[in-house]
């Protein structure tokens, strides 16, 4: 089987398991429409604070920065989102701006995650292995019932995919050999890195995760061990 | 209600949550007589085994030597332990031993535990606060059913329990205020360090922790927030 030797199933988690896109949506459009801008997309928010993350962590992966973590990363460039709309970050209460970089602790699932995790469960550890922090990885997973056995990433490690601490350190707190840790992720980027470091991987196509009228950046493929569309096929294709 | 405004239940996990002596002793009986020593007590064994960790987890605590996970001071204090009892660790295979070593990955919880925190988890944030390493509680949850929202503890803080770091790099991670996060422990000195630092406490008597013939050692009395005999009875005493 492809995934033979395999023991761990680690997870992208942003656009790969949840759908960033139209959860910061729902959450930016009364935001807007209450600060005098109802009529900016809410997907256009959502997509431009998204964008900031890279910068913001790449501060931290040069080590211009010490390790700081996401929620703290998302609270600093959500300022730089609200400016580029034409919004002044310092006339908003703090505890607005603080409430809606919470959305990213309450995005929803794409429809097979639950499911497909729940029967992956059943045969491999299943854990993110994301940049997000545990605080709001576990808000997100109580909120839907994603059942992790472990919330690991970013912050257990103290490094930010793609670099190769994010994912060593990962395989050696799961005191396992690269190879029978496989990363399943919807950006091969992420995958060629990780395939990179001797782990597994599984690509998902996730081909709204930049919602309905925006494609994503370009996912050159390579041979990764499986190719599906969701959650639920990759349990099938495991036999579980 | 004594834990008004605690979102998190934190918890000690050998001995309060699961049954290291029965455990240890379960294993360490068949490697004892396959090794010429069928007459020694497993359970002194596992007595002696688990005696010798506060003084390798001091060695960490005290900067005399760098953070090193549990799993590998077990593995060290192993050959000590086996030698107390007139056998040779050089003429064991390192496969026996290192097998042996994972009985800690397998340790039973107590009859209440996966009910109670079960129920626990319907109200509350559930998480280890260990001080094992991430894939022995990993392990051992997945095996017992313990239904963890996250596995934090020491590899996470890179800090031992009982210093002050290892409850308030916690708390950090969590997000919250010490207040917010009660520590449950069947041991004292663990819950009045907690308290030390702010975190809530919830005493659980487990008088059979070190065997039905051995009483552990004193557990000096305090007003802790609550004090139970065991996880359900947690969970009802919480309205869950």
């Amino acid at each position: 089987m492809a995934l033979d030797g395999v023991r761990a199933l680690v997870f992208d988690t942003f656009g790969t398991v949840v759908d960033w896109y139209g959860g910061l949506a729902r959450e930016a459009g009364p935001f807007l429409a209450r600060h005098g801008k109802p009529s900016v997309d809410p997907g256009d928010f959502a997509y431009a604070w998204r964008k900031l993350e890279q910068p913001a962590m790449e501060e931290v992966r040069s080590g211009r920065r010490p390790f700081e973590r996401l929620d703290v990363l998302h609270r600093e460039i959500l300022d730089a989102a609200v400016a580029e709309f034409g919004l002044d970050p310092a006339r908003i209460p703090a505890a607005e701006l603080e409430a809606l970089n919470l959305a990213w602790h309450r995005l929803d699932p794409w429809p097979d995650s639950v499911l497909g995790l729940t029967r992956l469960k059943a045969g491999y550890i299943i854990a993110p292995l994301s940049n997000g922090n545990v605080i709001m990885l576990l808000d997100m997973a109580k909120r839907a019932g994603l059942p992790w056995d472990a919330i690991l990433g970013a912050e257990v490690t103290r490094a930010y995919k793609p670099t190769r601490e994010s994912y060593l350190r990962t395989t050696e707190i799961l005191a396992m050999r690269p190879e029978e840790v496989c990363l399943v992720a919807a950006h091969t980027s992420d995958l060629a890195a990780a395939r990179d470091c001797g782990l597994k991987t599984v690509f998902v196509r996730r081909p709204l995760e930049y919602g309905p009228n925006r494609s994503g950046p370009p996912q050159p493929s390579q041979d990764w061990e499986l190719s599906v569309d969701g959650l639920v096929e990759l349990a099938a294709a495991l036999g579980l």
